[in-house]
């Protein structure tokens, strides 16, 4: 297995120390490397390093101190804007302002997200993703100047990290992989690959620490509520229309 | 730059020799180790391998030979019906069915899939995303089985390769980073990001053949049309609302 593949884990604690510039530009190079629909590049990495606009976007992160403490957050975009700005230049008419253009645009920047964090840690750094990224994005456009035609997805932090966290588990290959069509799960399966997890003292831990009777508890009434899931699918579906991603 | 990441190309004609299955077993344990959303794991990789099924989703990728030809098409899907139904057993609540769920499931598929990608390509195998997965998603819920909750993304074919293309080019790094922010492009930056490629032999080839006077052109008026992506959108969106995610 690629070794960065196989040792990938989530740092949340960094050294101030700054990314080297010319490892910097080899992370960005990998990113470009990634696969792109057509070959059109639909994505833009905003490369914050700047400790004052770090500062500006950590509350969008919930003040998780990484972001202002690691030297480097990436937020990675959806970009059609660039591509459709070109094809105005050269009197042709761009039509990627559309969902299926958003969906293009998400792979292309989401492919080159995986690309950039692999590169990070080859280079010796950590890497975290920022789902929070979702939930404000309209103040990440804003706080990042970005314009209609791009729309923010994940965030990467990246830095020298002051934390090695273990691996963390995965349900068994089976929860995950199908073969030759999907085969749905028995409610004898679905117990069967979640055992482990269930059984384990990490488990316990959050249960006793929770006051909850299992796990998925620990989901659905405390970490991800329905009514903060309804407001965040609307809010981003709302952002989604006015960076004019749903002309259709 | 890690190996696999700087000689990434995209394979379109295969050998049908089959894939070891400790090597598939190595790229698919690969994917799985990616990053996810709160550790849950929202996608599923529907690993085809048997030739008639893959006959069957070749259409949907208008039958591209490789479909057929590669011994094995992984359709990537967006998943939160696994981690839904596991919830219903604890009786937990889940509330994973709208457009919040559908982009937090498919960040996790794409940054896995990128994962498998490079994973292959570290065995010596070749790789293709097919992006005909959009425009045809509903069909490939119905070939593949894909229940409620779970909608295709992307498709990977892999396999042994039978050419070795060049690579391909990419913009200049200017044009998809921005530093700290966002800085919009003026008319003569975007003019100097495409030069390179506009003034390519491939491009002089591409307008020869197109008979159209620019590079744009031959994206608008050829490749993806306004009326097809239209189209592509809507019924994605649908598919989207039927499959589950769009409950808000």
């Amino acid at each position: 297995m690629i070794k960065e593949i196989a040792n990938h884990r989530s740092i949340r604690k960094y050294k101030s120390s700054p990314i080297d510039e010319e490892v910097l530009s080899d992370i960005l190079h990998s990113a470009a490397r990634a696969s792109t629909c057509g070959n059109m590049q639909l994505y833009s990495l905003v490369v914050t390093l700047d400790a004052r606009v770090r500062a500006e976007l950590a509350p969008c992160h919930f003040n998780q101190a990484m972001v202002t403490e690691a030297p480097c957050v990436v937020t990675v975009c959806a970009d059609v804007h660039r591509f459709s700005k070109w094809c105005e230049q050269r009197d042709a008419e761009p039509a990627y302002d559309n969902f299926e253009w958003f969906l293009n645009a998400a792979t292309d920047a989401l492919l080159a997200a995986e690309n950039l964090a692999l590169a990070a840690e080859a280079h010796g750094l950590g890497v975290c993703f920022l789902g929070t990224t979702l939930y404000t994005a309209r103040d990440i456009c804003r706080i990042l100047h970005l314009p209609k035609g791009v729309i923010p997805l994940t965030t990467v932090v990246i830095g020298h990290p002051a934390e090695q966290p273990p691996l963390t588990d995965r349900l068994p290959l089976d929860a995950v992989v199908h073969y030759d069509r999907y085969k749905d799960y028995t409610d004898a399966e679905i117990d069967e690959l979640w055992a482990e997890k269930e059984a384990s003292p990490e488990t316990s831990a959050l249960l006793a620490e929770n006051g909850l009777p299992n796990l998925a508890q620990i989901f659905t009434r405390n970490r991800y509520r329905r009514e903060d899931n309804i407001a965040i699918s609307r809010a981003y579906f709302e952002l989604l229309r006015e960076q004019g991603f749903f002309n259709q």
